[in-house]
């Protein structure tokens, strides 16, 4: 940020009267620009013992597969965002949706909210950020060619616990701060 | 949003080239500004069967009554944050925290994780942004006096589970739209 977004004057950064972190600050309209993390919604998406997932046809990890997820907009709620993340990256209805994982990812100042649902009718197809969608079944899971290490995590565990409905354990909670490994 | 915050040109706000929402572009250097949703963290603290509040010393809500919350920052975790805040607004430590509520607020584009924890010592005191900190029993719940639904919705479910272990339930997870009456 170089210019005040409300006045173009070009903004100061440092830390402001009774605050504690340093902002953008523009000492000619005296607006504090804050920087907000930012919110990436998702589903894991069920069918008959299969997970829905798509390969990126977009920057970054172009190739790779994902869940469908993406930002959150602004006037949704973080279901709905996740709902239409999904009918926009894999053409797929999603209903019965429940908080899966929460997920931080502090070095880049995102925090992941992905819900778990059930496909309707099993229908899925590309759409324009995706090469490809595809249900799997967890054994064929593409564990080397994960776009994010968000997926891997939240794969691993829906893995590692045999896809048990979390809503009697409570959400995974998870830090990620680096790519983690496939399970053994 | 006037002007561009990398080169001070005067944004258009239309829907950009294979995107489906308004945004405020740039046709100076290009940029698209996407406007986020913000994250509001926050701790639900007990002490021996009491929650610890805080009467608020800024506006909005002068004067009312809250859980410690406020914007998370960059670079943190969302726990970490509502740690964070309880420390700023009530001067006091948390420990144990646990993911409680999920609430989102879509029609002002917020979305709010509570932690609930334990307070270390029981000790509190205001900080700068609260007038008074007060550890109060569940039937003395200032209802008349909350300052955000949120906080009212998250404080009421606390009371009609009796303070259960949302752990073995998942966390609340519920749209706020408008205030909500204090329980019956």
């Amino acid at each position: 940020m170089n210019y005040c977004s409300q006045c173009s004057h070009p903004v100061d950064f440092r830390v402001p009267d009774d605050d504690s972190l340093p902002r953008h600050v523009c000492d000619n309209c005296g607006t504090v620009h804050y920087i907000n993390p930012k919110i990436i919604v998702g589903c894991l998406a069920e069918w008959e013992g299969q997970i829905l997932i798509c390969k990126r046809a977009i920057e970054p990890r172009y190739g790779l597969w994902t869940l469908p997820a993406g930002f959150m907009e602004r006037e949704e709620t973080a279901a709905a965002g996740a709902a239409r993340e999904t009918v926009e990256e894999a053409r797929a209805e999603v209903t019965d949706l429940s908080l899966y994982a929460v997920l931080d990812v502090p070095q880049i100042s995102q925090l992941y909210l992905i819900y778990r649902g059930t496909l309707v009718g099993g229908r899925h197809a590309p759409g324009p950020e995706s090469l490809e969608t595809e249900l799997v079944t967890p054994d064929r899971i593409p564990w080397d060619e994960l776009a994010f290490p968000t997926m891997q995590v939240t794969l691993q565990h829906y893995v590692e616990t045999g896809g048990a409905d979390l809503t009697q354990t409570g959400p995974l909670t998870k830090t990620i701060r680096r790519p983690t490994r496939k399970p053994c």
